[in-house]
């Protein structure tokens, strides 16, 4: 296990959400709500949900124990339900679990994981965006040289740039949050995908059990996995935006740039050789996570064409995939919010190197693009 | 110049739509359309307009030298530009192409391909669809073994798995659209992305310009390319789906299990070795073109944290990377909705399967799912 | 922190090899090293390194504080040197990391792990080649039917499909050995890769260095990555030839196939739903581990362009992707090297199904073959 | 077809390698090689090969058409086999192709292709190096501020960060000539990969056929692709290597830094919107080949896990992709070869820019290193 790596890259919030003892309180919850969903449409005696939910609290269970079992058995699913099982009577240990499949746990309880994600981002997205919208409309009309293929080009305002920052991350943001509106739904199946063993109340089951877990009701997805990937796909357009920002933050906080700067803070982007160095962490941390969103996209795009009722390889593959990319995203728009919030901008370097490139001060209409490109993010 | 390799994998129609021929008239269509905007806006002389439109309904480039030109300039506008300014009055000459760049071409020109190239996609989504539902309908109470993980699991109704296919595929057809009617936008911006030398009059003109273009209006997007990314993630998952139908028939037609096939066409899905066998080339059209998306899609991503106003090697690159993808996209989805028009299924061989399993018959409650699937696609 | 997310997909071993503990304890050995070799050089005052050998001795980090601290700095060496640092006298304290820089701690601790990494995986590759090389001439002339696009084809020696696998694996096991004997080189070169304050000694003293890290010396490649990109090629490649071998046992042991199963194994590969089935759990982790490969692969490829002397973003991404790479490669090679050792082979099943193939059983120069493949891997 | 976006990213030279025009002679020179060797060895009449030989020097195919029919046919093989068969006599059709398939063609001419390609790389490489390692030990010590995280550190040699571009070009070229000769073999097998109908004489004819053709001799690679898999994976490296290169040249070239620039060339690096500009288009295009060549890589890496013993969709993937990086490589090569050639170093900006640094000027080994990256590419 590493920490070590982990925090580097990803929030604290953003760890626990996902790690062990959030994944297995939420399996136990969705035994206990399928169970309490059966009950109440009678496909089960409402004694033993009450016998399930009675166990549930009180089952404890050794993560790494567990880690070891799972790993064996290829599948959380097994250990943990013959774990509750055990402690159960005889009806209710056969009515646990009925009509459902290690990949239902799996899939909904990471789905459940994915609607807090996404909140806990949207948080960070709302704190960058409201910076970045105050910034540019604060440099909207000083000019700056703009640059183009790395040369000076032609001057804009400098606010404009944030703003095409803003609009970048905005849209990115509602991408993402419609996408896990649909595609964070609930899966819940049985073994082939047929809800059985429900006599005929199975559609009423599910409504009750995405309302009970708080996501988007749904037929079961075990091998139709387009929404998981347009998840992942808006995750990783999301860094890319906030990448994209790093970028320039970073090209403009150059040595013989010096338009703007990651704020200084005590501690933060020193170097072990060099006590004289700021360097822009915070933008390392995006551009970082940047090279590793694609691939991690690539991946779950590719796990697409999944084998008849429930594949091979391909959804066992997802779940650190999106875990890696809900992780990687935590870290890189703390990090740029921060970079936002506290921004340094240079208007003495801006105006030299604008006199420096000799290309007049006509801004063209960047006023006002700055304020559409702004007004983007809330049609 | 490859059409063997470039037929095998995309339609004619598509291949038509992306060639040289479309592109060069698309980037003269911008130019006439810009000047004929600034026209009616009054930022231009209207008759140098009626000029410009002039020389471009009768300029003629060879493909060949164009070509080369560009590659030696680095941007097809440069020599573009120039050959249509060498045969305009001094006037004219001055004002075409004012306030816009090489990149506003590039863009704008991809943009409109991409429209007609999704609405393609879309005309055999809806063939391949209405073509699915059928077949679910028909087959949804047929009981016939379910699989997972490659083994014989439990029964489902046949058209459930059909029906999985159709919500999966019509799923990513509806997030391809949207990604289109939003992403694929008007690119104007001029040499940094300020709109300069319009006279104040820029958010007009680039409403004319959307509009004569058939294009959504926007902001200029030299270096944001989210939606550049969402279009092309959308594709991905597009081909991801088409391709989940074509790995489920080759495993259903594999010779030991025998319960579908692809349409028996005369002359396609032959060996050159083997006359005996019947190849399921629909389906390898497909998986080939899921092999290459998920790469496709991480190099867009890749590209998004552009440099500052426009970004050097990124954008560039986009181009030939979003093509490949509606290239291959066509291919597949014109293959799969063939397979999907003609699908045989064999009713026997489900029956033997079934009976081999051993599972009984009890397909869960897959009609009222297969409804549910059909109906997902609609709403 | 998920243990059940990382023991599913990787080796205890292989975990262990990456984990804080190990990592800490690398970055200590790193700077004792340095500082004797560069007291055997008459670089610092050999009382300096005995001093700094003593204290690293005996010095405790809380992984879990250091995590933290490190995450805060942007690298774990600030916080790990300031430690060490503080607990020496003035002068061991002022020559202690002279002349390095965190990246040369980050650079070679990993090359460290992965030489162990790379002894982990050949010995289960050793133990699963000798299997399939056994298995492979105990078939070579047994008649079974080929398959080619999913479709019967024409005959072959069943032993030809082993010794396929067999050849792969050997091939990529080479690759992977000859990049990691380059590639896995001491990294040195302090703050901009000058290796400066070495009294010209540096050369004497990185070839100390590489010796006592038991790495290739090499000058330094703090941007230049070409080795790293070779190491994660090989190592994606011996996932993916192992994944070949995965997909055909998952093919062969379908329930219509029957050819061959994974070794019975008492709680492995059940399901949760279905007492009766037996999982391909083993394939399911090799074939898992080859949808995220590609990805990782392409991540540290896109990473080479890295910026100056030191760049930002890239490095920093490629040290998980690389752990990420090597956890996965140790499940699946365990994995799958527990399904060469006791592969159920059946042969009525073959001789059913080549009979009902109705092609004969000419199988060529199959025998020929499976001989020469396996020799491949010898020479 | 588009000559257009084909010609901005690559050589003519290698683009004519891949055409169709090759592809086709490619495919009935392996038809008349199989044919010669297989007479020479008494498998099939010298008569018949001498037959075949004659029809296929006279034989002619209209590429759009031969497309056409390849598309349909799902292969270039058949309608390829079926024109020269319609021109042979009785015996000589039946012996024609013998033991072969569609896939033994397309491996087998690609793999050509592929030595020639990787010939062409070369030639540019050593163009490239010859001329960075001149300038590198020019510029050895030349003081120079360098650059991490983007921001000025410490002094280095100039030369010192030409002779890191050296030494990682270098390395990745050597790889790739490595991987192509041993990766670059004949594909021969027939229908299922057993060599069949050959008397007992395969392994000879196969050399005789492996001679002709100027490929590596090998047992049938059908659905074992880790040749294939590490060729790609060089050719990406080498394209990041030069990336990096072209990485440095562009931000070295910023108006603000200025310290080497690309060659100035009439026409080249203009802007259709900034006469004054000068772009770096040689790092532009090797910067977009950087953005595409890992997703490529990826794509071929999971063609990996083939089906059975000849793949479906895999395979057939990997050709576009492959030619692409090959493609793409040589237009990044070329350019930067050209850059290398003519680089223009301001050795006043160069001074200027270090002592705004204020580091000092101790450039530490830098000399000593240049020198020993220089070697590392001779060893």
């Amino acid at each position: 296990m590493s920490e070590l790596r982990t925090r580097t890259v990803a929030t604290a919030a953003m760890i626990a959400l996902f790690d062990d003892v959030a994944t297995i309180a939420g399996a136990i919850r969705f035994e206990v709500a399928l169970a309490r969903a059966q009950a109440e449409e009678g496909v089960i005696p409402t004694a033993c949900a009450g016998e399930i939910s009675a166990v549930a609290a009180t089952v404890r269970f050794d993560s790494a124990e567990l880690a070891e079992a799972a790993a064996f058995a290829g599948t959380l699913a097994i250990p943990l339900v013959a774990a509750i099982r055990a402690e159960l009577g005889p009806e209710a240990a056969r009515v646990l679990h009925r009509g459902a499949t290690s990949q239902d746990i799996a899939d909904t309880v990471l789905m459940g994981q994915i609607r807090g994600a996404a909140r806990l981002l949207a948080g960070d997205v709302a704190r960058m965006t409201a910076a970045l919208a105050a910034s540019a409309r604060a440099h909207a009309a000083t000019p700056a040289i703009g640059r183009t293929l790395l040369q000076d080009a032609r001057p804009i305002g400098f606010g404009l740039r944030i703003a095409q920052w803003h609009a970048g991350i905005a849209g990115a943001a509602a991408r993402l949050e419609r996408e896990v509106a649909s595609g964070a739904a609930l899966q819940w199946g049985g073994a082939a995908g047929t809800r059985p063993d429900q006599d005929g109340r199975a559609a009423a089951v599910a409504a009750r059990l995405a309302r009970a877990l708080d996501l988007a009701d749904a037929p079961p997805w075990h091998a139709r996995r387009e929404g998981v990937a347009g998840i992942a796909a808006a995750v990783g357009i999301l860094i890319g935006a906030v990448a994209k920002m790093a970028r320039d933050v970073a090209l403009l906080s150059q040595t013989a740039v010096g338009e703007a700067y990651e704020p200084a803070t005590a501690g933060r982007g020193g170097s072990s050789a060099m006590p004289h160095k700021r360097n822009p962490t915070g933008c390392q941390v995006a551009l970082s996570a940047a090279v590793r969103a694609p691939g991690l996209v690539a991946g779950i795009l590719s796990a697409l064409p999944a084998e008849e009722e429930r594949g091979i390889g391909g959804w066992q593959a997802e779940g650190p995939m999106l875990i890696d990319l809900f992780l990687i995203a935590s870290g890189a728009v703390d990090a740029m919010a921060t970079v936002a919030d506290g921004l340094a901008i240079d208007p003495a370097a801006i105006a030299r190197n604008l006199a420096a490139a000799g290309q007049g001060d006509d801004i063209g209409e960047s006023a006002a693009l700055v304020d559409a490109l702004i007004r983007m993010g809330r049609d």
